[in-house]
């Protein structure tokens, strides 16, 4: 695989595999990372690895850490997952599925791993339309972010290698990624988004990352291949 | 325990034990933050706890990242530690001992921990003059990371919980902190900073870090409690 080393952050959902499919089309040499992070949806990590796969990804690898020090989110402590909240409710405030500090974690092992591998590239896939109401989505968040990673690695001290941290979906719509996804022939169906899914691997078709899927696919007008434990109904549009 | 919650990144050495003193001196209520990264120097969890223990910690938790999944340090990878460099060879440069993107990886999981404790401060032993040459150690460094932080959380955007990042030792020598340790009353027999100690927890006396201690006990008048396994010569002064 020839290009422009790139690490990216992928969690095995829909944007990130959008997101890696992009590195890919404009030619970098993807270098993923996944987190085994204690996560209830641990379907993703299967999902990020089929991803990888299928893009021919120089490297995938997957850092254990484990975020269940810190408790205090639905995604890794017993909490319930919130279900079928309206636009409005999902448009306002932080939901309890935040993980604390979770995307400066995450790019934090980037930034090592991109040390490592030699890329100046560091590719996340945060979006600060239907963000969830995550802070570490937002643009300004990111900018800081990277002009710490600039101060921080023996390359950006030592070297040249200035580090740019690219988060091309953050203006975009879901439905917009889902669009942009298909164009560059993402198997959505390789991804996986549910905060809470079945056993069998089915998505709950509920929580908030099931609905905003769900309405992504509806807007764009593209067929929705999640396998969903019962019919979803896409949040209505306006928020 | 009271007082404003603190989380204070605890390794173990003498400096963290120092800045943990500094903080409880401060006023406040001390929640300790120690990582299991797979390090080859694992005797300083142990002092860690034994340091968290003296000193009355509010609460001592320990994050296991495997930082081992870049490779690439003599800390965590099959590479020899070097030893017995001169005062020169340690400040030329950045060494193998570097792990990529520690400190940020380690204040970006005291960001978390503090978002849980609802803490707003987070202190970390960084040293900017004996620092062994890490980037990750200089005060431009830490200011930036500051800034990202009240980017990043839920508590910096919904309340008014500004995050500070504290780093006492900054610009202090490592007889300074030596001194300042012992006038804080910590019992430095307790602290490990060996990067290659022996089977039997003795330190080798020969690795940057040894020599660093040693010549901060020397220079600071202050009888050096550490059990070497061979005779240790501190590196002379005058970088």
């Amino acid at each position: 695989m020839n290009g422009k080393p790139a690490v990216v952050l992928l969690s095995g959902g829909l944007d990130s595999a959008t997101v890696a499919a992009i590195a890919r089309a404009d030619g970098y040499a993807v270098y993923a990372l996944s987190f085994d992070y204690g996560q209830r949806h641990r379907h993703e990590l299967e999902a990020a690895s089929r991803v990888a796969t299928a893009l021919g990804v120089a490297e995938h690898r997957t850092a254990v850490i484990d975020l269940r020090v810190f408790g205090a989110s639905a995604l890794t402590a017993d909490l319930d997952v919130p279900k079928h909240r309206s636009a409005d409710e999902i448009a306002d405030g932080i939901p309890v599925t935040y993980v604390p500090a979770r995307n400066t974690i995450f790019l934090s092992f980037a930034l090592g791993y991109a040390e490592v591998v030699s890329a100046a590239d560091i590719f996340i896939g945060v979006n600060a339309l239907d963000y969830s109401g995550y802070p570490d989505c937002r643009p300004e968040y990111v900018a800081a972010y990277e002009r710490m990673a600039n101060l921080a690695t023996k390359a950006a001290v030592e070297g040249d290698a200035r580090v740019t941290i690219r988060a091309p979906l953050i203006d975009m719509t879901k439905a917009e990624i889902v669009s942009r996804g298909h164009d560059l022939g993402v198997d959505f169906s390789m991804t996986r988004s549910c905060y809470d899914p079945s056993s069998d691997g089915s998505a709950c078709g509920g929580c908030d990352s099931c609905l905003l899927r769900a309405r992504g696919f509806a807007e764009a007008g593209i067929a929705d291949p999640t396998v969903y434990a019962q019919p979803t109904r896409p949040v209505e549009t306006s928020p």
